[in-house]
């Protein structure tokens, strides 16, 4: 089955009348499931995750992005969490059968449609049309207060709709990209600096696993420390692989791994490592689950 | 979703043109998914798997048992694999958010609908009206040409039915029964006696697991061995516990496990003991997947 999942992050997670209205607007489109809604009031910023077939998220997202640009109002924003704009970000995740080019083709006809409003759009990671707008870090670099003086930048020309600031909106980033897995590992020690060099010794831009994110956190009140990580291509970088460098660096200062979580909405496919890697069924594939056949 | 799985046994092997017939009426029933079908000429038996909605599951196997009935002859039958009938067993399995008393009631319900064919019927495993009648082996005991003595003995009074020998087409055995799992681990030995000592003791029978069979192979011309077993209830008895303990009684004879396999349709469930036990997520449930949520 061809599955497309849309997980746009708003800036506004204070108010709960509009972050209930939009999560009420999700609901109501034909053909879509609102499967995670997370609002932040420290971040200021509301994530909701939803799917269905590509036709269906596609209307559904227009649907949605009509509202936040009408409800949300980036002159009065302020939160933790860097942003550019109102519809901050919408990434297109290719799930089941869908593939990472039909994911960018949902993506582009999005971004037109925004652009077609008379709001600027860029596109990143899959989505991108070029080097530089891939990491979103780059193309949201200065946020929302540096979009007005970007705008005039022929370098920053938006992918989509007028180069022209408005103030009420901002920018939208929309993108494709492969589902992250979002893999936290809980240790056995009250060290914070252990959970950070683990983290340092798996995350790519430490000479890691190359699809791996990482961070050492301080698990308040557990007594414990967590290696927070998200995998941003989980085939090429399995769970198991990660989880094994854990448990391994983990033993160089006689720590334990007490437990993981993964957190959010996974994809089935993610966890077909996890069978083969240690039941060492080399060649297991979900399709032979009966739920996969019903 | 509440799924319900049935896995007809029909005593019949060696006519193609009679399994593809039964195979082709499944095919065409509603609502209900062929998935399976292995036929055995030595065996004269061939097994379907389908599934659907239990309604549906239940209509088709009323439909499949008029055809099977009308079909298959045991006046004439010989095969090397015990029966006790044309139709001879008929497992309900409940899949998903099915229960197990929904698939009792549903092989009830089938069970009255055979017996008002005329056709005598026994109720075994979690459909069993007693003890005496839980094992299939104490059911078919002594065969199809037992039974017109047995149906004479009040002990074995048919649980639907009259207690009556019809010539063409025996007895009906009709169960529920949690899904079964077959898993198998392959060593890198020679050796069979070690692949039947493991098996030995991983198996119930001789003081292992309570939901394992098992029993030791020489996997011919690959030079490996194989423990080769059935899980009949994953949820008490998981894979993983099962699997280090091959693991750890192979090791006493300095043998590796070289691979494993799940063999025939799996359930989902039976993986999320491996994704709790190997990345220690000790609450995980396939609910979190992404697929799951479609």
């Amino acid at each position: 089955m061809k599955i497309l999942m849309c997980v746009p992050n708003v800036s506004e997670g204070r108010d709960q009348a509009v972050v209930d209205a939009l999560a009420g607007l999700v609901r109501a489109q034909p053909g879509v499931k609102l499967i995670d809604l997370s609002a932040d009031k420290d971040h200021n910023r509301s994530v909701y995750s939803y799917l269905g077939e590509p036709q269906a998220v596609l209307d559904a997202t227009k649907r949605f992005a009509e509202a936040v640009l009408a409800a949300v109002d980036m002159t009065t924003h302020a939160g933790s969490h860097p942003r550019h704009g109102a519809l901050d970000t919408v990434p297109f995740i290719p799930v089941g059968e869908t593939t990472t080019e039909e994911a960018v083709a949902v993506a582009r006809q999005f971004g037109r449609f925004i652009g077609e409003m008379g709001v600027p759009v860029y596109y990143y990671e899959d989505a991108a049309t070029r080097p530089e707008r891939v990491s979103l870090v780059d193309v949201r670099r200065g946020e929302y207060e540096a979009l007005p003086e970007k705008l005039k930048d022929p370098f920053w020309a938006p992918d989509e709709g007028p180069a022209e600031f408005v103030p009420k909106s901002g920018a939208v980033q929309v993108s494709a990209r492969f589902p992250l897995v979002a893999f936290n590992v809980n240790l056995r020690t009250g060290d914070l600096d252990i959970a950070k060099r683990i983290a340092h010794a798996v995350r790519h831009v430490n000479g890691g696993f190359r699809y791996v994110r990482a961070i050492g956190l301080d698990l308040t009140g557990s007594g414990m420390m967590q290696v927070s990580m998200n995998l941003t291509n989980y085939t090429q970088t399995p769970i198991p692989r990660v989880m094994e460098a854990i448990r391994c660096e983990a033993a160089r200062y006689g720590v334990a791994v007490a437990s993981a979580e993964l957190v959010g909405p996974v994809p089935l496919g993610a966890l077909e490592e996890v069978v083969r890697h240690y039941l060492q069924i080399h060649d297991f594939s979900m399709t032979q689950t009966i739920e996969m056949n019903v």
